[in-house]
């Protein structure tokens, strides 16, 4: 009976551990697509993400109902307890990544008609690029229980800030020069902050994995590049 | 034995909501003090807000703490159950309004040097005062459990995005008409998200209220005003 029990509960935790994986991946998926319909001016494909959300916040719902009812019913404590809870914020932090894929998104359909700078898309390719290897290797990370490369993750945090910073100089450059540069340029400001907060809430889930593990949160502030509130 | 442990019961739950007031109060100064270095190009103001969120993160990790604890201690079902998750969820939003808050009042610190808009600056206020009231309105629903008062915040956010969309509008036409407003804009521009976001989270809280009294959240997407995302 006690055997049961425990399996019971162990898979309880597995189901939500898929439950998670599946809204990593498409997290993932919809920040890839969305930078894509911006690089490409692709609107067909900035809507795809836009109702692709709707389905991620739906699958966030039901793994915290799902997580909800586990402590109910098993009453967990110590580390099995950490696991639900670590579960809930997880799920919360992603939920919030697919809603800054899909604001990239709305941008992008938005400005699918303005003259384009590419230069000026160049530098969010790159913040793209580091938030996306950053979020696969906390996911990588979760999966294993890996508090090494959480904290792999959690310093590295600080490069997606200086890019943001060289983005932002780059981009006050471009409206500078020319006055109708700047509602483009706007635009892709705003994608920038969506892009770093996709960072900070990668660095959350990293934070989440230390908590699940030892019980205790990253030691001190998270490190920060250049501050990412201003530019020198 | 069952009374003495129901009262503790209760007893935890009040220490949390009185840890939840006290939270609440921290970032409501913590907002009207960021807009007031903002709006006076007070950089020791500014400071006094960066150096508050230190105490805010602390406090909401006690919290954490401390709900969790109860969690396993307790082992609460239903809305006692609820109660607890809720915290938990309204202790993170705070957390998270007082970062917002703290981004403002670094913006403040960093362009209280610049040439100022004064008429850039006034939309931004209109922001503050309803995201200002939003807030205290939802922590008094949170104080009373009143869900038709979160409703009625969670409803009224749509407004914020509509003076946000004006904010952005305003600002980008003092951009355009001079390439030194720029920079200072740009701030602007972020400060209005900052603000935007302080509405998104207060509209959390009260979507949490509604969980705790009821068990299920506001009925459908949250109303939303012109796209936040884009400007017309």
């Amino acid at each position: 009976m006690v055997d049961h029990t425990v399996r019971s509960f162990d898979a309880e935790l597995e189901q939500l551990d898929r439950h998670i994986s599946e809204m990593g991946g498409i997290a993932e998926k919809m920040l890839a697509d969305a930078m894509d319909a911006l690089a490409t001016m692709n609107v067909e494909l900035a809507q795809k993400v836009i109702a692709t959300d709707v389905r991620l916040d739906a699958l966030q719902r039901t793994i915290e109902d799902m997580a909800v009812r586990t402590l109910a019913r098993r009453q967990p404590v110590a580390v099995d307890l950490r696991d639900v809870v670590g579960v809930i914020r997880i799920s919360a932090d992603l939920e919030r990544i697919g809603d800054q894929a899909k604001n990239i998104a709305k941008r992008a359909a938005k400005i699918a008609g303005e003259s384009r700078i590419p230069r000026a898309v160049i530098g969010l390719k790159s913040m793209h690029d580091l938030a996306a290897t950053q979020l696969n290797d906390v996911l990588d990370a979760y999966a294993q229980r890996d508090v090494e490369r959480a904290k792999a993750v959690w310093n590295r945090d600080m490069e997606l800030d200086q890019l943001e910073d060289s983005v932002f100089r780059d981009l006050l450059t471009f409206m500078m020069e020319d006055p109708r540069n700047i509602t483009f340029c706007t635009h892709l400001l705003f994608c920038s902050k969506n892009l770093e907060r996709v960072g900070d809430h990668t660095t959350n889930i990293a934070e989440t994995i230390a908590y699940i593990v030892t019980g205790a949160s990253l030691p001190g502030e998270r490190p920060r590049g250049a501050d990412s509130a201003t530019s020198p």
